[in-house]
């Protein structure tokens, strides 16, 4: 598996925006190898939006950003952020709230 | 939702036997509260783990560390563990792969 753990910050003002976008693209669990996409805020960090995916593996993560819906939410969501301030690449292992894959 | 984002350093070279503790210890789903719990390894990083968790309040997870079985994978972990890294509370809005929770 492969995960990514990130944290991006909203332009003032404009986090509840962005996380409605993000929210709204994958919530319906429709992008193929998505196992989770869990988004949050800082409680610490008036701005800031953390992002904790987990993909079947990295090929299927940079394929989604080349879906119609994901570029769509990409282009709504991008006015709206300020940067990203964060990220690392994992390998999840096992847990629990991993989703069965949708194959693509 | 309360969501916790932690790297944790196992002592040097036991980090499948960390891991192994922490996915025994949750891969049921039998927590209370417990919404998502994955660990992963960090590629660039040889010793260390992320651990990304969901729960339905900060109440839960503080429960579940008096839990009988997770005291015990606590204790059988600890020798292993060198020490906590980075730790950040979140509050998980949505997305995908949040399981429904157990009531304890």
């Amino acid at each position: 598996m492969y995960g990514l753990i990130g944290k991006m910050r909203a332009s003032r003002g404009q986090r509840d925006a962005v996380m409605e976008v993000l929210r709204a693209s994958t919530s319906t669990g429709a992008l193929p190898g998505c196992l989770s996409y869990i988004i949050a805020r800082d409680p610490a960090d008036a701005d800031a939006i953390w992002v904790t995916e987990v993909w079947t593996d990295a090929e299927s993560h940079k394929a989604s950003l080349q879906l119609p819906e994901v570029q769509a939410a990409i282009a709504k969501a991008r006015p709206f952020i300020a940067g990203f301030e964060f990220q690392v690449e994992t390998h999840p292992v096992g847990g629990f709230g991993l989703a069965d894959a949708k194959t693509g």
